[in-house]
């Protein structure tokens, strides 16, 4: 190994175990530790995170890193190594200009920001928590400030941070083809919804069964309990140690079924890439998805693209019923599949369907490019908010919880974060009609036989992790890089077939 | 604050933490981790060692804890600080002369071995562990070489380290008091033993309906599930983060009712113990139980004299007689106070029931002396072990699995740590007398009100933390050091009116 590398990653190496340990606690704050933990263990987490950084931000790595970039130097790494050194240049540009004590006075700000997001949220008031993203956004332009090239915009730093290539004039042309497409299907649509009943599905459901149920179905896509676990939390999430060690989280309500099966099927999604990522990567830099948009691409092929198809649930759907016979007495297979695809204009982001989904994330992308242009204040934001949903679902939040406050995102600072959502499901949409041509997806689900599916994307993107970009794997797969308009029409079809419209 | 103090504690800070991070690594091992984690996450737990130790041990730390020793500074700390300082003395004394290749070599070695030991175990072959115990052997003696002062004995050394001021020679005296009382009058119990039928015990118990009460009885001794959690795993443990993050496991079989019972009555005495350190001290390292000694008073003071009392069950029997009213229809309160007390020789010291409980940790403790000595070879332990069982219990184990291989603690190189169980014991039987002396212990009891038993043991012992030993404890507390006798009294007293002997 050359030498500076192998210097490099003794360095790293603690970087890494500094991130393990967060990420265990941040799994156990989640999942189990007492409720008067965090108060204290807080203390343990800031020195924890103080170690990461200054490990990773220092002379030596710097230098180290300089060295390595030289062109001598380069033709000495392999594959690997070379996408390790290019992973932490980029994470060193990103935050060595940031002044120590302004990055702790956000990153005290962004800690008790969520505190003051989430009293506000249930006070619906979205004045309390205004204050206070005012100061976040100050820090956001700020440090985006601190790297912008000449003629850079802020906000195209911050895509690109989210999703490597990405920028306004990119997403403006892919939300605008969605905007032109969904909006007027989506009101179609809308008018058909009286013949679908889903009242099935807000039945009383056992939460023991259910999560016997969503164990099996975590399974059956392809989550390898010998590498993974299951836990509950508040909101369903996905984590990993490493790719032998991935952990997904569930929820359950005893009045809706979807929630939790669905849920269950995108973290496994999720957990699925984690897990074969390559043995020679894990515990390095790059030993992880290669993008939150390429993660959501899994998560989501798996949850929408297989799991809300007819034939995925031709072998599994008796189980379902064998679970439940009392309550899916009265569906049938084709009356549930309708079910989990019904379609309708909402307000909530996290509740909301295929079809509408996108148009959820164009207006917080519209908002954010709004903030960072410095166009508004943030104190309109609310009313900007209520327009959008107006405008384009056709109905307005009665108040601030069920809008505008309604995600944690801009509380931890996560600005750019919305459009990985969005970029996500196309990319699935467009794996999937690359698949479509090279493999009898349908036969495969009907046979109840995941296993060549997931090999091809085991092959082709997981173990990769972030040796390679989301273009990158694109391309090398089915020759093209990303495309919108496989979405575009992988909604138009679908729902037009769904609701057979003309 | 002393300003070489202040710079000792920005160093003991991180150690704190890599210490805290460690200890969630090793729960999160023990609960919850899937199978094939442990492999990789090694290696992060490994770099964690290192960090912890290289913060503890090196040049600087060593500087200023030489200059807090001076009188001066001295007079300028503290009571905590003071026990800081001597408490961060005693571990760099403890770990200094090791040579830093030596103790890698080590830790490596005690942790193979303990897969090596768990197999052998299964075997029951000792002749397969042997080699690793005789090279573990080797290294505690040559380490405790590194520390022995001119005339110690290395045995003194390691039995010093788990309880101050604690030495062969009062091990002696202590134990041979024991040895004289225990034997005789636990051949006499045995001989009554077939008028007290424990049938009812193995019966079928529902394991959610055990878990329910188990937590019920773990809040009803004063567990806090605000600063606390219960969770499964193969062998009960306590361990905590901080004083407001204590968390303990329980295991349940269906065919043994006592087991979790008081399974989880020990582990809330010794949570209840971490629950009550003082927040001053929390964080540091005198911020957890004193030693292993005064930590075991206080899991059998719950357990055992409080757990296994007839006043402690009457108010609490009708509510177990409700969670299994026909398992237990045809067993009185009479009868299953003497069922939870039934004493007779046995071969499993994690199976022992409070009379012969001292007898397998003298057997352990007289081989281990043996070894130190050098008077014995590892091969011969076998041997050496079922002789003791022969001559004190009057049986002897059939093969090495029930006998000498039954214990994991050699194979991570606790020698040393026995006593501590018998010490802890004989601890929760000189406070009890003490307490019955000032308090109507019974009555409170009866009365289903533990509160203030509790709280004079968080007043006289628990708020303290390390910040005193356990002498020190003792004598401020009762105006006595630790003694013995009382521990011979008490078992002999309670089994001579248990069994109605003259």
């Amino acid at each position: 190994m050359n030498t500076n590398f192998q210097q490099l990653m003794n360095h790293i190496e603690k970087v890494m175990a500094f991130q393990a340990a967060l990420t265990l606690f941040e799994w156990d704050a989640e999942t189990l530790a007492p409720e008067e933990s965090m108060e204290y263990t807080s203390k343990t987490i800031g020195i924890l995170s103080n170690e990461y950084f200054s490990n990773l931000i220092n002379d030596d790595v710097k230098k180290l890193i300089h060295k390595l970039s030289e062109e001598k130097e380069q033709a000495d790494l392999d594959f690997n190594e070379k996408a390790i050194v290019k992973d932490i240049k980029k994470s060193i540009e990103e935050l060595e200009h940031i002044p120590p004590e302004e990055y702790r006075a956000y990153s005290e700000l962004t800690a008790k920001a969520s505190g003051i997001w989430s009293k506000a949220k249930q006070k619906k008031c979205f004045a309390d928590f205004s204050p206070a993203l005012d100061k976040i956004i100050d820090y956001r332009k700020k440090f985006a400030g601190y790297r912008a090239k000449k003629g850079t915009k802020p906000y195209d730093i911050l895509l690109n941070d989210f999703e490597e290539g990405f920028n306004m004039e990119k997403l403006d042309e892919f939300f605008g083809k969605i905007k032109e497409a969904v909006i007027p299907l989506l009101k179609e649509v809308a008018k058909k919804n009286d013949s679908i009943d889903k009242t099935y599905n807000y039945r009383h459901y056992d939460i023991e069964k259910q999560k016997e149920f969503c164990k099996y179905v975590s399974g059956y896509v392809g989550f390898d309990f010998n590498r993974g676990v299951i836990a509950e939390s508040a909101h369903p999430f996905t984590t990993n140690l490493h790719n032998h060690d991935v952990r997904i989280t569930n929820h359950f309500h005893e009045d809706n079924l979807e929630s939790a099966i669905f849920s269950i099927i995108h973290e496994s999604g999720h957990a699925i890439y984690e897990m074969h990522i390559e043995d020679a990567i894990t515990h390095t830099p790059v030993g992880t998805g290669t993008s939150m948009g390429m993660h959501e691409s899994q998560s989501r092929f798996f949850e929408n693209v297989i799991g809300r198809n007819e034939a995925f649930w031709k072998p599994l759907y008796p189980k379902l019923r064998e679970t439940f016979p009392e309550q899916l007495r009265d569906v049938s297979l084709e009356h549930f599949i309708k079910g989990i695809n019904k379609a309708a204009p909402g307000l909530i982001r996290t509740e909301a369907d295929e079809l509408s989904y996108p148009l959820h994330i164009i207006i917080r992308y519209e908002i954010e490019k709004l903030i960072f242009a410095g166009k508004i204040k943030v104190e309109d934001l609310p009313e900007i908010w209520n327009e959008k949903y107006r405008e384009y679902m056709g109905i307005e939040p009665k108040n601030d919880g069920e809008g505008v406050l309604q995600d944690i995102h801009w509380a931890g600072g996560s600005f750019g974060y919305f459009p990985s959502y969005a970029i996500g499901s196309a990319i699935a949409a467009q794996i999937n009609y690359h698949m479509l041509s090279i493999m009898p997806i349908e036969k495969y689900l009907t046979e109840g036989n995941l296993t060549p599916i997931r090999e091809y994307l085991n092959n082709h993107i997981h173990r990769y992790g972030k040796t390679k970009n989301t273009n990158e794997i694109l391309k090398s797969m089915m020759d093209e890089e990303f495309n919108g308009d496989y979405y575009v029409k992988y909604l138009t079809e679908k729902y037009k077939r769904l609701y057979e419209l003309n």
